[in-house]
């Protein structure tokens, strides 16, 4: 019987990275060569976890630019530079955990993945189920969500400061566990 | 054939709520009861969505206390009486979306919910896939994770009344979209 999946998977791979910028890096690198390594598996996409500085449009639609976006721990003048002009939107720091979608050949691998994953991410779950199209997304727990100016007004330097520390804190729990989720993945998988 | 699912489904609605403090509320009884009077789903836990003043302890174990949860909107004032007495640990401010879990007679019934669920909350996925027990989590999007305080600091006045403002305009919008969500299920599925 010809194997489609095993084509999909290397027709897919052999592709060229349609990511957006700013979000491959390093950090996931081991995890996506371990899972792809693996026959019933592929990864479609990633993020290793960052920390982002992000404009909010206002309006319904959510639209929203990145001002800033680190795949490390980030400095406090980082994040004060870019509140030195004049402020139009709100601006949110956000520490991002670990994301990743895989593409898996059946319902077995699938439910495999989704329990090997969930050992150490409560996020983690088939998102889509049809016949040609099984993808678990594991999603990492850390994260922040915190308004930090808008046009009215900018949190103090104190505040700041401080929750510059919790988010680099976070980042790196979030690398903690990516590396005990690596480990899993090459030892259980 | 005996009917094993439709048995489970008398059986869990028939028990008392076990839920913790805090989580059961108006918001979303319509939602559970649109889903419970459709055949091949039961609801296992669910919360609106609320607003919460969490003192995160300090240690890897990630224990932690709630000062204060609402189901409503917050006024300052509720925050503010929080940070009156000595802090020892770090106080976050957190609101949380929607989430319910979802039990499903079968794989067909599951992808259903997931199609209809995505189409308003990106994260919905199935995270449980047991032959006997397929489950389906809903989570809403609109989030706030914000540290306030620790031993050493305090968020300023001006700092958190901006934070309660966000706080609350999620809190509709969430509550916005989970009205959009309930008529979804009713209607299709």
């Amino acid at each position: 019987m010809f194997d489609y999946f095993s084509k999909e998977k290397s027709d897919f791979l052999g592709k060229k990275d349609k990511s957006k910028k700013g979000c491959v890096d390093e950090g996931i690198k081991e995890i996506i060569i371990a899972i792809n390594s693996k026959k019933g598996y592929y990864t479609t996409s990633s993020c290793a976890g960052r920390i982002v500085l992000l404009e909010r449009l206002s309006g319904r639609k959510n639209e929203s630019n990145w001002l800033f976006s680190s795949h490390n721990k980030i400095k406090f003048n980082e994040i004060k530079n870019h509140l030195k002009n004049q402020i139009k939107n709100e601006i949110w720091l956000k520490q991002e955990p670990l994301i990743l979608h895989v593409r898996c050949s059946g319902l077995k691998s699938a439910k495999k993945l989704l329990d090997i994953s969930r050992k150490i991410f409560r996020r983690a779950g088939i998102i889509s189920l049809s016949e040609k199209k099984i993808v678990v997304e594991i999603i990492g727990s850390e994260r922040i969500d915190a308004i930090i100016a808008d046009k009215n007004f900018i949190a103090d330097e104190n505040y700041l400061k401080n929750l510059v520390k919790y988010t680099n804190r976070n980042f790196e729990e979030n690398k903690r566990k990516s590396e005990k989720f690596l480990k899993i993945i090459r030892s259980n998988l």
